[in-house]
């Protein structure tokens, strides 16, 4: 049984980074954390194409077929069925100074890490979240990418000690709902599904593109993508939280200035069954 | 003669950084950028002092004496009189997950790089700037800092080949003007100073504090620190950028939707000369 992390850079098993790579030394790059579940990784595909669009956005240029090879490979020699699996792609070496070097030779790490261990209560009965005080800046060339700059997800993530709270809320500096602090949100009003739009600020997770474009609907569930704000959710008729690493999690209690209880209800449950099918079997 | 970069991780010339850092994997760390000067860093109280109080802002635990003990042993080591200091100060390794490890351990990377060549025109003419498309986002929380989550700049930077545009003139997502991509800057009106508040976005540069807290009233210039738009750029009678590496270059030309030329008038020299005289000697 291999020890867990293990870590390629560049394909080589233990091998480190560069100080002079522009992901160390200005977050230049992005990032996929993956579910792998028995040998397959659910959504590959979604993750792929948000990876491949996030690089181009970021002038990284980088291949399909190379991050398939680096991941794929490292996979087969530790032969593991079920971790999680981060990618990290940059945009390489490069000397002082923000200019892209004039010839970009990206670095690939990938990273397997034990599998995570949630109380199965976040399941069941759902988790508690708080409301951060930090806020995420809103900056539409680079909302939506799961770059590396996460400095505003390290502040909140700072914000409290607690561990019977399990996520925090995020809004944006206009005081719009945006995310949680590792997870997206959607709240239940009505029988109908809202998230917000993630135009401005947020990461477009994996699982909640395939909660809007596949489950919802083959669920009969209407999703409408919206500016929310903080009172949305206290309207709320349920609130979940979800990520591509443990699917759908219910909120049970929000705590901030008023303390607000949420019922785990049937529409969550509803999707949770359908994640667990679908991607987790 | 030492043949430059050399880079020292937390101590060891030569060394790497674990794809584990934190630096590497969320930019979770800051940075100062230094000139030596005849084997002298000018401004390095300054410096210290920015770099102590973000790692504070950070909870990233780290001491004058370590930073100063790495930094002074490696310029004793390399024994250099003139080059560019770069210091970097991450939160160390980590696991997966943007909460801090219970036991924090920076990482210390002490970088010495070549001088900049800048062309002697600069100084002396001034420089052309372009007013770029990508915006800074607002976040009180890291605004000031010179943190490492710098894909704004990077965005930015890609945004011109032209090699006689010699920087970008950024505003804020509100259309404040905050600062240049290296660089931050003053303007020049009826004999007075005028430079961005930078309280919600933007990096406090260590040249422009001293500017404001010591040359310009040595200078018997009034500064203003307020919040400036693009158009009081357009009003200025004189515009000045400055950093720690190259002290101030006068702007000569704005290219924007209107292109505007500006004189490389009398205050503007007259603070360029004491930078020289003061610190540059």
């Amino acid at each position: 049984m291999q020890t867990l992390p293990v870590i390629a850079v560049n394909g080589v098993i233990g091998a480190q980074v560069s100080p002079l790579d522009r992901g160390f030394t200005y977050g230049d790059g992005v990032f996929e954390t993956c579910k792998l579940n028995n040998k397959k990784i659910p959504l590959w595909d979604l993750h792929k194409d948000r990876l491949l669009k996030s690089c181009e956005r970021l002038l990284i240029p980088v291949t399909e077929h190379l991050i398939e090879a680096k991941l794929f490979n490292l996979l087969a020699d530790i032969n593991i069925a079920d971790a999680i699996v981060k990618i990290t792609v940059t945009r390489g070496e490069g000397g002082r100074g923000y200019r892209s070097p004039d010839s970009v030779s990206p670095t690939i790490v990938v990273g397997v890490f034990p599998v995570a261990e949630y109380p199965p209560t976040n399941f069941t009965e759902g988790v508690t979240v708080r409301l951060c005080t930090q806020r995420l800046s809103c900056n539409p060339g680079l909302a939506g990418l799961k770059h590396l700059n996460r400095l505003e997800q390290i502040l909140s993530r700072t914000e409290w000690q607690d561990t019977s709270i399990i996520e925090g809320i995020m809004l944006d500096t206009n005081g719009n709902l945006i995310e949680a602090v590792f997870s997206n949100i959607f709240i239940v009003r009505n029988g109908e599904l809202y998230t917000p739009d993630l135009s401005e600020a947020g990461v477009a997770g994996v699982m909640r593109r395939f909660i809007i474009e596949t489950l919802a609907p083959q669920a009969g569930v209407k999703t409408h993508v919206v500016i929310l704000g903080a009172l949305d959710l206290f309207d709320a008729d349920e609130v979940f939280l979800c990520n591509s690493l443990y699917g759908i999690w219910p909120v049970k209690k929000l705590i901030a200035d008023n303390q607000q209880d949420f019922k785990s209800g049937a529409i969550t449950h509803r999707l949770q069954n359908l994640v667990n099918k679908t991607l987790f079997a």
